[in-house]
């Protein structure tokens, strides 16, 4: 191993000082509010009176970021920064500041002793910014704040990104959440000559918040093993606190360097050549000190190279005289005064080194992914419209519509739109359609037998959540589409992920510079009605409970209740931005009910009145009102609207239906909200309203308990009671089959039970034979298919 | 490689033969509802009308259950299956059947063609039992619904178990989730001297529902190195569906037998020459056909070793004349006739390797915790109270004091009693105090500046949330107990692992015969209102709505407002079994309002009034009701309450606190829920009710949209306003400070706010003013302590 192939000793004390000024402007937003460039004596009123940020993992992630900044330059590579370590804000902050694109984002922060007071006074404090990599950090996709998905945004950040090379920094950490230790699987699906380069660097520092990681403590040989495991080529290079400067830059500039040469090895062959072999892609494993070149000892306990190191070195620089000149000692340890010049810049020596323009991985476009996005050449959704002559009259699979349309999407945008699922694409009945215009890319081994596996392809599937969605996510945030298909009940297992996205979104929409990315576009199918087969662990449709927390300004929730319902809402979802849709659809044969014209109109407005099921009189107000939301409680509620119309004709019914549930919301609490007149026109003020609900019934109540009416509503939805049975028999165990709702109306209806006393007793012995049929016979009784709407 | 080191070779048929039989059941549970033993010729009546489960695995799974039947035998070993593809529910069943155990806690379920015709019959069917391993499994702690935890249960099941051997099968499905593969590194954590043995068995069937698996497509030197770096010794044996059977049982029986050799020499390495070492532990690789000894071909398509096996090979035998016939040959390939007597029962032979009584895998107590559990040994919480004279007059850090407690209880209970945490017991402050009488087990390499690691510990602390809870289930479900620590935000993250454990709770509390388990407790501190340091990404209290969306029978949510209120609730939890108690408490310096008596009695009602602090007058109703949750919340209302008390003397209020969430559902929503009389006595039926909220704001309203006063009830709560800022400007920023609070009153009590305008007026200046303080000083107005609550 030839270890500094390339390095020119000139560039030793360039490399050195931007290591240096990275790190000394990294511990000047830790500490101090005054006197930036240590031009005076530093007193104690320097020092900020409340001290945060994360020390420890900085000095490394700076080092790394030098180390890239010489290899850009000189091999004009196009390079994404990913900080696993996100607690290194300060160090990514300093590195944007240095290159200049800090000031060319936020301008009040000039590149002076001025600037540099307010870069410093600005972090982790109130109206300034967080102590994390975030949104707010130039050249940052991926936030601090939850470890575990750096690999996967590296990885959906290289798909489709042929020139890109994303550097990624796996702290050790987050290395031991199960969504990290997966996502070293991530090479196994990119491929060499279509996607970029990802080049994971393990930075093992030792230590978390009060515990070793365990990734540094297992004997080398078998660090090593575990990543020829993982399917790459590992480059180990370790330091400690007594390695000279030069003697860091010298070996790890080589170590970067013999892995950068790698990358462009596997590229030429699978480029040039045409190789099709799965390449063992090189990582480098980084062991250094935590908090290293900061305080050695502190109060007699030793500081650098352990957990004490992890925030903030030195507690009481303000309050102890002691840390007050240690403080001072290690900013002076890296020489400000040879960094910058009078005026505070960094002097040109300082950042010799760094790359130009876009080529800086602070200022690059991947890392604003908005700035690159492109609209989707999206086909007429009507094309593919299921004809329905009459509603009811014909039965389609929902999803399985939406798999044509999708299959023309992917076809027509061939280079930024990809469909994600953990093994269930084919289950979800999107397949076969889309595997008719593209494959599922793969490029571990194939054999003879596999079926619609590429080593290019549109459709990436795993089976982890977290990897569908952290790859979806990287993908978006660099500013490409894609949808998320997936069991409605195991969604949730991404429920952190979809917090932590929301919340970059919403933090993002508030950050000038971010252009708006393309919404993250969720499909749930396999939905909790249709999971009777699967049981009781298949059945949850609380991911929407954890949806509508998150800001209005960026989640959607819609129910399309049939195939052409789904095909105009996904075509608005396909074209928006700056969201997180979430679509829940079935997947089964199920009843059409609206022609494409009265799909665009219903979709239109997101909810409405379907005249044909009703039978309220023109002008007078209905007696009760039946709403609906998703396509079995739409399915049992027109069932139950066909019921009443033909045995109790005296009850006049309004028959409503909601696909997008956040109109239910008040006008100032969603921007989609009804205001509370039209609410009131719609459901009524005063008349009973039953309420046919997907998921749990209390999510209605939740969003509606502003309303006039709330009182008069009464939901039915999952009230937790599944188990393995039949379809009809799970809306009966939870009381929301169409019986069970014509009983509520006669129930509701002033005067209706006593007037229709013979037709609730047939109702209730309706459901009593029902239950007692599918125990005895294990199917649905045949004949509550006559039961059914009919027109 | 001795490959047959003990097996005899009368073993082989009698190892087969009861790999047939549980083959042979495993079929008929998927396919048949008459005609059990095949005494006639198959029709297609004979045949289910709905054709449901999972057979590809199962046939991996039963070879692996008879040879540990073998070796449990020879080597009265106590032993537990984890059946990580839990999809081969039809294998489990069909192995307790065939052991005796199945008709012992379902004595319909006849060793005889009767009961076997009942056996299949109620498989995946109305009625009947889940497809997957499920509570109703006899030897099951393991739900085979979601993918992902069954290293996890494994070794959560091996600790403090010494004599315990745990075959863990992972597959190469669930392999792919990131739970699952940190699950491996729980062999870093595992003590060879004092808990038990896992044994991991990948089975690597090479295919999930449509795609290849990873695992499964990786060169063999690379897996194997996987292996290693995962700190195993791996044992690889392949299978083909051309090998023989006694070649299949000689070579699987002597890797079973090698690696049980290993874990005989670590364990007596460990446990007789005091070797602290790090085994590397064996795991077997078990390369098998999916769907093997199944259909090799269907419709000319191959079966056998493809991904279509996974399910049901013959999906038409019921109305196909050539499936019909391809599902008989397929059955008596098994030679039913050798393995089962006139009458149904299995031949002597067919069992005669089975092990008796408890050791039955079927069997083991171990699999039905309740039986092994017993009480902890708890001191009086009284004991550890902190000191209140008056209300507010103390500070205490709750979470602290409860260490102080949690030390006890660790020390009394030296073999049952674990605390778990991703590396947040000393953030969470739990730390110094448990440290004082344990440790952290580690067993990966030490260095001397380590703390508080030991060989043996009863702390565990991980970086993954997924791992914390896992272990813990599987801890709990062997009949022990538990505490989980993590930050509120994060714990999120196990969103889908605590759906799943709360749907086994409820599962098995059906299911006569298993015995009730220690309650799940969760303790989730750093909660929202005080991660103003770490900013957005850390502020997330939205785990309590994902819970209460759990059956009331399972589910306890707990907000105790001071340390005294903590120690109660926590007593008892730890007291409680067959729950998931969620308790939210504070980890900084905070006022203390209750002595322990008052604590006692608040928590005993589990909400009540704080006499002390409002100011109605006996037999007078308030005019408004001040009510809150959490102890951020009760300490702003409280303020809240000094400044009416002081300001406005003429408002009459009651303060109100809740501990217990779950009281202010209805009495027939939840058995904790108030009757709505009591309600009404407490919060009026007709008054304004301002409450402050811990969570997001309506989950109050969803909980209480029945009650009477619910069109007076005002709630503030965290709205998703979150940033890096201090805490008053926190609870300012949405809209809970103490100012906002008191101007809400006077905004709701008829009069008020025109009474109290210039009150009002200096409310509003106060929020202002303190805003900015804040932005300008980056700390809060010291003067707001000023406005706290004075007795």
């Amino acid at each position: 191993m030839v270890w500094d192939a390339g390095m020119r000793d000139e560039q030793i004390p360039l490399l050195d000082a931007w290591w240096r000024a990275a790190n000394y402007l990294s511990v000047g937003q830790i500490y101090l509010r005054e006197n930036p460039l240590l031009r005076r004596e530093l007193v104690a009123e320097d020092v900020k009176p409340r001290l945060l940020g994360h020390f420890g993992t900085v000095p490394g992630l700076n080092l790394i970021y030098a180390h890239a900044n010489r290899l850009i330059r000189e091999r004009d590579l196009s390079a994404l920064y990913i900080a696993g370590p996100g607690h290194g804000g300060p160090g990514m902050v300093a590195n944007a500041w240095l290159d200049g694109t800090y000031t060319e984002r936020y301008p009040s922060v000039t590149r002076d002793a001025a600037g540099m007071t307010r870069l410093f006074r600005q972090f982790s404090t109130p109206g300034g910014i967080p102590s994390h990599a975030a949104p707010e950090t130039p050249g940052s996709i991926h936030e601090g704040g939850e470890l575990g998905y750096s690999l996967s945004h590296a990885y959906g950040a290289a798909f489709d990104n042929p020139d890109l090379t994303v550097f990624c920094v796996v702290g050790d950490g987050e290395a031991e959440t199960g969504p990290l230790a997966t996502g070293w699987h991530g090479n196994k699906f990119l491929n060499p000559a279509t996607d970029g380069a990802v080049l994971p660097i393990l930075h093992l520092n030792g230590w978390k918040i009060a515990n070793p990681t365990v990734l540094a403590r297992i004997p080398e040989a078998e660090l090593e093993s575990l990543m020829r495991g993982y399917g790459h080529d590992p480059i180990l290079v370790s330091f400690d606190s007594t390695d000279a400067a030069e003697e860091v830059h010298r070996r790890f500039g080589a170590a970067l360097e013999m892995a950068l040469d790698r990358i462009a090895d596997i590229q030429t062959a699978a480029r040039e050549n045409g190789s099709s072999e799965r390449p063992a892609w090189p990582a480098i494993v980084l062991r250094s000190p935590k908090g290293w070149t900061g305080p050695v000892e502190v109060d007699g306990l030793p500081v650098e190279g352990t957990w004490r190191a992890h925030q903030v070195p030195l507690p009481s620089a303000r309050d102890s005289d002691e840390h007050l000149q240690q403080l001072a000692d290690w900013l002076r340890s890296y020489r400000p005064d040879e960094l910058f010049d009078d005026e505070g810049a960094p002097l040109p020596e300082t950042v010799a080194l760094a790359p130009r323009g876009d080529r800086r991985m602070s200022a690059t476009p991947h890392a604003n992914g908005g700035l690159l996005r492109r609209d989707l050449d999206l086909p007429d959704f009507r094309d593919f419209a299921v004809d329905v002559d009459a509603p009811g009259s014909s039965d389609a699979q929902a999803t399985a519509v939406l798999g044509e349309y999708l299959a023309e999407v992917i076809r027509r945008n061939p280079r930024d739109f990809r469909l994600f699922g953990p093994d269930e694409t084919a289950s979800n009945r999107l397949a076969p359609a889309v595997y008719a215009v593209t494959d599922k890319q793969w490029n571990a081994q194939t054999i003879p037998l596999d079926e619609h596996l590429a080593r290019a392809g549109r459709v990436m599937e795993v089976l982890s959540e977290h990897q569908c969605q952290g790859w979806l996510e990287g993908y978006l945030l660099t500013g490409r589409h894609g949808v998320f298909n997936s069991y409605e009940a195991f969604i949730h297992i991404v429920d952190s992920m979809f917090n932590q996205h929301a919340k970059w979104l919403e933090a993002s929409s508030q950050v000038p510079w971010r252009e708006p990315i393309a919404s993250l576009n969720y499909l749930l199918s396999s939905h909790v009605w249709r999971q009777d087969h699967n049981g009781f662990t298949h059945q949850d449709p609380g991911f929407l409970d954890v949806v509508v927390n998150k800001s209005a300004d960026i989640v959607r929730v819609y129910l399309p209740f049939d195939a052409n319902t789904l095909l105009s809402t996904y075509d608005h979802c396909l074209r928006s931005t700056g969201y997180i849709n979430v679509v829940v659809a079935g997947k089964q044969d199920s009843p059409q009910w609206l022609s494409m014209d009265d799909a665009v109109r219903h979709c239109t407005r997101g909810l409405g009145t379907l005249a044909w099921a009703g039978t309220e009189t023109d002008g007078e107000r209905p007696d009760v009102v039946l709403a609906a939301a998703g396509d079995v409680p739409t399915e049992e509620m027109l069932a139950a609207a066909a019921i009443l119309r033909e045995r109790a004709p005296d009850i006049s019914t309004r028959v409503v239906n909601v696909v997008d549930l956040m109109r239910l919301q008040s006008e100032d609490a969603h921007p989609h909200g009804l205001s509370d007149a039209d609410f009131d026109g719609l459901f009524t003020a005063d008349r009973p309203i039953i309420f046919a609900f997907h998921g749990y019934p209390w999510l209605i109540h939740r969003l509606t308990y502003k309303r006039t009416g709330h009182g008069n509503l009464h939901v039915r939805g999952y009230k937790e009671k599944g188990t393995t049975t039949t379809p009809f028999d799970m809306v009966m165990l939870n009381d929301l089959d169409r019986f069970q709702l014509a009983i509520d109306v006669l129930d509701r209806v002033p005067g209706a039970a006593e007037r229709h006393a013979i037709l609730r007793q047939e109702l209730h012995d309706r459901r009593t034979a029902a239950r007692a049929y599918t125990r005895e016979h294990g199917e649905d009784e045949p004949d509550i298919e006559g039961w059914r709407w009919h027109g």
